[in-house]
């Protein structure tokens, strides 16, 4: 039997800030980490184990971090979980060789599991989903060494980034299949198909072919994969099939325990707290609710987990912070090419019955644009008409792209209104940024502001 | 004789962003542009006019942004100003060749000129201050060509873009005379000498020479400069000086015409208005306060140039903007290094008596660190101990630190405290930004939070 003030089950981006966070706000408390992987993968990097990276190896988040803020790790499967609501005696995690962990508080981050979707021959093999596991993914990619038709369900960021790095170094044929009629305009919604057109173009040039507007009705092949059938009634030659769409919150441990849970996730309140005050919950496991609208969220984003654990982390055992709702801050990079997105797009927007002025500019990110690696920053920014908050921003350019949408992140949160950004004091230099005349997040305010006049 | 409803003297950043934003505020008035300069440099790319864009041609603004505005460009000097206040029958200038412009409207945006330092011999041949005039910095180009020894007064953001400029391509020995004890001390304070000794690290391997804690008491030679004396009394020989210190505001024509002005500039309300109702003034020309304390401040930035334009301009006809005072965001960039800063160092803090709390983290900008084009990204934040809101921020790492500053300039016009900067929610992906784990903009929040509370 072990005990700890804090217990933390689940180690990958939520569980690890959570107890870093709490090892911050609470020095004196001994925490423990329980996770069932031996090693835990970067979220957002497992696209390039498949290209830039080459192996999970060097994808690895080291448990250096764990054993610098002295946080005690045990690798293994929690099964089982007391909450004190139901067995008033003790506050323990059952785990899987019988072990008894005893807490004071605990934080659930368990994360999600891909969803396994309702698709005959969807138990085929190499047919892989994206799980956060090590051997899995090198399973996967000792597959693609054998592969030469390669299918891909869903372009979303992690369909786009699949497809590219497959392709990287590999001799085979890639087509992305999505339901949508543009690619990533499950993120982008229709009004900043910018981004999702020069997307496009860019994995056209490499080769790429983009399947839109259909689905896959059926995996054919005896044990293994050989084609697709898709809803449009095509069928495509298929080796392998990697599915990138669709994640389910863990959830059956807090279930079994008696705590209030749904297909969302965990139920928590904003200070992060499920239904016994003992535990909270943070991440991919847990329910989220919009910034915007107050209503439920499915958006799974590593960004939305660490900033909930940071919550849950510092609220254990003094309330000091809220969530705010779910943001939605999303990026990704193929080529030379950045497209991010923060708060909602304009459909979503519409969707949710929100009256929208936007504004668009694009100037070089640097100046002159002269100066080495410059390449074109477009901004799209998206207001409420009725108050004239930013609930929306998109972002397209070169690698700096990547900040500015934080930049527009803080503008959003912070809920500035169009003249607020347009004065916003910007700092700028001709080797890193664009124009202070031309500053295309500015431009983009005034031009919103000028149709909110008119 | 012309007239325009409004009339901008001052074709620089200010000149240009006023007008621009006058067009786009009132689409229906006739706006005139009235400048000296032929042609009009970008402020901040004239150090690389000597390097890495090798001519001032390449450093331009294009009048075309002035023409698909439909604002009508006047090069001319503007000699004389009638202010209705004293001269009630008419508002108009007059330009040197004796034309009149009527105005219903002005805006002053008549920049700033370097200062004449009372250092005996600063009037000597090959002593160049930074004019921001197309054929004096020709003439400097061509200076260049014959010097063995250059030495450069200042080592400011200008001192160490010129000096790094100067150095490529040319076999020239290059020194800096510094007053304080550190390059870039003015603009970090001492508190961030991580981003000074750096850059003095890299000026170093460029063999360019650093002398600190002195100055320059005599500039030595008959017609031309040959050395130049230091106030520690060594010398140092020297073909040619460039003087990369201070400014003052062009003030003369504003006070002709009897509108209120001081050395500091053509004063202004939170409006940018003058003495005058319908004159407003905006860039160096015009008088700064403080965002933090309301005081005077000399701080003069394109930034904040253009950000004074936007409120001028949208102001005129209808108050919509107000001036919430100067923040200060600076970057620069040399090598593979980009420093920045955002609002008041710590030591600036402390001399405006704030007692502050600070936290600083460092993170790689890609993640795994495996990623190409991987930078280390140091962030230090520096919180008002009494209220706990953020008032300065500092950057050191790749070009994205660039963009990383304005979040930082953003978190701080909106006045989030270092909770608020904790659980904010960033955008992350591994080919562009730090871990959403280890980002360190949120991590050197929750460190001065932890020294708050200790």
């Amino acid at each position: 039997m072990k005990q700890a003030d804090i217990v933390v089950i689940g180690g990958s981006a939520a569980g690890i800030a959570a107890a870093i966070t709490a090892r911050r706000h609470y020095p004196e408390k001994s925490i423990i980490l329980i996770r069932k992987e031996a090693q835990v993968l970067i979220p957002c990097g497992i696209p390039y184990i498949f290209g830039t990276l080459g192996k999970p190896e060097n994808n690895l988040i080291p448990d250096s971090v764990l054993q610098n803020n002295n946080i005690e790790l045990i690798v293994n499967e929690a099964v089982e979980l007391h909450a004190k609501e139901l067995d008033p005696r003790e506050k323990k995690v059952v785990l899987a060789n019988g072990e008894l962990v005893l807490y004071d508080k605990l934080i659930l981050a368990t994360g999600s599991s891909p969803t396994v979707l309702p698709i005959p021959g969807f138990d085929k093999k190499n047919v892989y989903t994206i799980k956060k596991d090590a051997k899995y993914l090198q399973n996967l990619l000792g597959t693609l060494d054998n592969v030469k038709d390669l299918v891909i369900l869903g372009c979303g960021f992690i369909g786009v980034e699949f497809a590219d790095e497959c392709k990287k170094n590999r001799d085979i044929n890639v087509t992305i299949v999505e339901m949508l009629d543009q690619c990533l305009q499950i993120v982008f919604g229709e009004g900043a198909c910018k981004c999702c057109q020069e997307i496009e173009d860019y994995l056209s040039t490499k080769g790429i072919t983009i399947v839109t507007g259909t689905s896959i009705d059926e995996i054919l092949g005896d044990e293994k994969i050989t084609a697709v059938r898709l809803s449009n009634g095509k069928e495509i030659k298929a080796d392998a099939l990697i599915v990138g769409v669709g994640v389910s919150s863990n959830v059956e441990l807090a279930k079994k325990a008696g705590l209030a849970t749904s297909k969302a996730g965990v139920f928590v309140d904003t200070t992060m707290r499920t239904s016994d005050p003992n535990i909270f919950a943070c991440g991919d496991c847990a329910t989220k609710f919009s910034f915007f609208t107050g209503q439920p969220s499915t958006l799974r984003l590593a960004s939305i987990a660490t900033t909930e654990a940071r919550i849950a982390g510092a609220n254990l055992y003094e309330i000091s912070r809220k969530n705010l709702g779910a943001l939605g801050v999303f990026a990704t990079a193929v080529g030379d090419l950045t497209v991010a997105i923060a708060g909602v797009s304009e459909k979503g927007a519409k969707n949710c019955g929100f009256e929208v002025v936007t504004g668009e500019a694009e100037a070089p990110d640097r100046h002159p644009a002269g100066m080495p690696g410059t390449s074109k920053m477009w901004v799209k920014l998206i207001f409420n008409k009725v108050n004239g908050e930013l609930i929306g921003g998109a972002v397209k350019g070169g690698p700096s792209a990547g900040e500015l949408i934080n930049a527009i992140s803080a503008c959003i949160q912070n809920r500035m209104r169009a003249n607020d950004i347009a004065i916003f004091q910007i700092g700028t230099h001709p080797a890193v940024t664009a124009s202070p005349i031309a500053y295309p997040l500015v431009t983009a305010a005034e031009i919103a502001l000028k149709k909110m006049k008119t």
